[in-house]
């Protein structure tokens, strides 16, 4: 099992340290520090371990390090910036295996976008020596890049020539999305096994600066303090710190402290319910800000994160993820309503967008999203976001035989119109109702009103609204079904019905980019006994198919 | 060798018949007229042959038939309107004949969308009988769907719960994108392999009206009548004939009117010569519709048409299109400005569209494409846009050795600034520059000028000038490196750097869906020896690896 927890007492590959508003950010993998066996982290190659870690730090400057404005990243090694993604762990895993790892690097690549965009904390990326394939990458999801320009030093995205795979996390997309390389130039680099480095890297945007090594360290310090100084984040406030999460992991069963999960394997199904807090979370600021990481909102997008990335990686036959809820929804519209109220303070913001980002993972897991509301269930506000979220929801329409919980109700919060966008940059609510701008306004009217099954139903938030005499079957039939299908088809189908609406460069990442890699992460020219995957470092040369498909 | 050539009297699948403004467009699948051996078209189910009769109908209800304002396809079969592509031809084709096979089929559909949209050629779609998998998403390429309502017609996408594929011809992306269909019924139809009818088929808008069988062929009739009535076909004009293609297809020598192909199978590369008229076009609208299918720029849109689907179907191995031109650019300047002065014409108009079409079958065509600008070349407007269409071009800096020609120059043309969108919506030039739309003014203030690599080069318009001394060697290395590479990752490369900028329901159809549906169409779920594709139809059932990937 893979533990995504970590600290940084426990780091092996990264070394952070601080100086004011500047942290840095010095990657040097320990090359026996692989997570699995069979392969040296040479070169500052990564593998998911040192992924795991790059994720902790960034949340950790995120909500421990308010005073930090610019982080800067550079490479501990000599004369080497990144190798990319380990070629060995990447050519003896399974395809599964290859695949979440993609995606969850890529999140914490735009996860680092997203701490410059939302939390205005910048990342200028030094790039003191070779940065190939995956290490380029990392560059570029920095707002900034500068390249040493000592004759020596290049980026590159070497894999089509070298591995006969694509760059798996956002390369391609970043090269001509949001560098906006000519889409020649980004031709001829990205074929290029040996990269660009100099002037041209910088004439062909490439990179931002280039800089004598000479100057190097002098240039990058004066940079990361301009980065800093025009940032927004508070300079005098004390982050908090984010404890140690309290996880009990007994086989089928995984408990949080505010969700549990239970695990059914004959059927492939996780059932998680989500605990609405027993009372509701303050909205003073000085306590939201004492009890920190023990601070519902908070806890609760901790564990939902850490839920999610442990499932993908841990319980991949795992495929339908069915949500319910209890307690009291007004604590959840309460929580809701103490962060809206608060929005202005750092440690909210960070809260909030944490809740985003975590929904987002949800939307672009490859698992069947399935939400039930029944009595007793607390579906408002965030808690309702699953409901959206879900590929299909049912709601109990009425009592439930022999149980004396009054009908279910939903109920909406100001949270579900326009504070957890998902990755096309539209609320759930928005890309639910794509061309019917007034039934998203329709909804917005009955915020704070508790919704009833049929109400809920004529609003159009939910799909089914089974009463108690058909909601057993309906549910069980629903869940048995889906666990008869393919999952691939599954994964393809619900990446193609998510994300109805505009394109973002995430959008693009997970759909387009992503989808070409997988599909090549199985073709023989890549993965195949005689595929370039396969045979790298073995001195023996790829035998291709020269089929085009 | 598949001809992709055919006319009216040679149609085994269809039924063409005209009244007034309104042609009737009847599809009666031979089951015995397969393509290729060893399956039957039963219930109106197609293969590439029949697609093949699809897209010429299209094209001469455009071009022949100025007068048709509606095409109403139905079926004519009894209680079966379409059963989609033919599972057995799937499930015994190879991969990359099943990809090829949905590009085309989709490029048809996408043609279907843009005859609607440019031509206003509007298609009513009455599915008076099952509408299954690709038989419903050819409906969803109409503006109006019409069911009948008998209790038994419906319509479904199966694919996911039949066979564990995806629905191959843009059915997902459609359904939540162009319907606007939520997520979560889009989610309950995409997985009931029984389908929907009746009401609920409008109220999830899957279509948009149901209609009694006792009343279907008068509704749909005044549907039609209502449809054509509102459209901006001209009533009085005269189509132009589609006369046959005249090609000369010898071996590794293809010969059409306006181009020529050789391929050089040891270098995987074919080399197309563009060739100028020998004459300006005429820019007189009575001559020009005299001319027809003679005319220049129409001759040279059929002739590139061909080229490309023959070659994607016929010549898998030829992985890299160079383009070279000859003739006097100044004439197909002319052409051009023919062209853009008579916009308005019926005629013109579809020629510009067709031109348009071709092009962006170039841009999804998983094929290399490297422009090669020399000395005696006429890459003036449209052809210029092979230069921009290319992911990579060469153009010869100064005189060739040996050669009295002058140097190389190319010239820009209105055509070059937004009559030939590609799928992102955006001109060639456009995407090129995408945060830099001075560039783009930059260009365009040089309109009509001659202009040398020098020039060219630095307005950014191509990518490398060699001079006659490294001319041979670097596109002789550019052009065997390419062959030295996988083509698959060539394949998802270009897909990604192709398309900066934004996303439409082609980019979406053509990125994300065939990706993943090319993907699936990989995995073992689908086309292994348990998978469910291989398996249909034998009684078994197929054995899923249940691993979520």
């Amino acid at each position: 099992m893979i533990d995504f927890r970590t600290q940084p007492d426990q780091y092996k590959h990264w070394k952070l340290s601080f100086d004011g508003p500047v942290a840095t950010l010095t990657m040097d993998v320990d090359e026996n520090g692989g997570l699995v066996d069979g392969y040296e982290l040479k070169l500052n190659s990564y593998d998911l371990g040192v992924d795991i870690e790059l994720y902790d730090i960034t949340q950790r400057l995120r909500f421990e390090h308010p005073e930090v404005g610019c982080v800067m990243m550079t490479s501990g090694k000599d004369r080497v910036f990144c190798a990319g993604a380990n070629i060995k762990m990447l050519g003896t895993s399974s395809h599964a295996w290859k695949v979440n790892f993609c995606k969850f690097t890529n999140e914490t690549r735009n996860g680092i976008e997203d701490a410059s965009e939302i939390s205005d904390q910048k990342y200028l990326c030094v790039i003191n020596g070779v940065a190939a394939g995956g290490g380029y990458e990392l560059a570029l999801a920095a707002d900034h890049i500068m390249l040493v320009d000592d004759g020596a030093s290049s980026v590159s995205l070497p894999e089509v020539p070298l591995l006969a795979v694509l760059p798996g996390t956002g390369g391609l997309t970043r090269v001509v999305d949001k560098r906006h390389v000519r889409r020649d130039h980004a031709d001829y680099f990205c074929t290029l096994a040996e990269g660009i480095r100099g002037k041209r890297a910088v004439d062909w945007k490439l990179v931002d600066e280039v800089v004598p090594r000479s100057k190097l360290e002098e240039t990058a310090a004066a940079r990361a303090r301009e980065l800093a100084a025009a940032t927004n984040r508070p300079t005098d406030a004390r982050g908090i710190e984010l404890t140690p999460l309290d996880i009990d992991f007994s086989g089928d069963a995984v408990k949080y402290g505010t969700l549990d999960v239970e695990i059914d394997r004959d059927n492939y199904v996780a059932t998680v319910t989500l605990k609405a807090p027993d009372e509701a979370p303050s909205a003073d600021l000085a306590a939201i800000h004492d009890q920190g990481a023990a601070y519902w909102p908070l806890a609760f997008a901790r564990d939902l994160d850490n839920f999610i990335i442990h499932m993908r990686t841990n319980e991949p036959e795992i495929s339908t993820w069915v949500f319910k809820s209890v307690g009291d929804g007004a604590n959840v519209a309460a929580a809701d309503r103490a962060l809206m109220d608060n929005a202005g303070d750092w440690l909210v913001r960070e809260i909030i967008h944490y809740l985003k980002r975590t929904l987002k993972r949800l939307d672009v897991s490859s698992r069947s999203v399935i939400t039930l509301v029944e009595p007793g269930s607390a579906f408002s506000g965030t808690f309702f976001e699953f409901v959206l979220a879900a590929d299909r929801s049912y709601m109990l329409d009425g009592n439930l035989e022999g149980s004396n919980l009054p009908p279910a109700t939903i109920r909406l919060t100001g949270m579900n119109f326009g504070h957890l966008p998902m990755c096309n940059g539209l609320s759930r609510m928005e890309t639910r109702f794509l061309d019917e701008s007034s039934r998203v306004e329709d909804a917005k009217a009955e915020t704070g009103n508790d919704l009833d099954a049929e109400a809920a139903e004529e609003l159009g938030l939910v799909t089914f609204i089974p009463d108690d005499i058909d909601w057993d079957d309906e549910v069980r039939i629903a869940i048995e079904e889906r666990a008869s299908f393919s999952t691939d088809a599954l994964t393809g189908m619900e990446a193609s019905l998510r994300f109805a609406g505009p394109e973002t460069l995430e959008t693009k990442i997970f759909g387009r980019l992503s989808a070409w890699q997988n599909w090549i992460f199985q073709r023989p020219n890549a993965v195949g006994d005689e595929g370039a995957l396969k045979l790298y470092g073995t001195g023996q040369k790829a035998n291709f198919n020269k089929e085009r498909v």
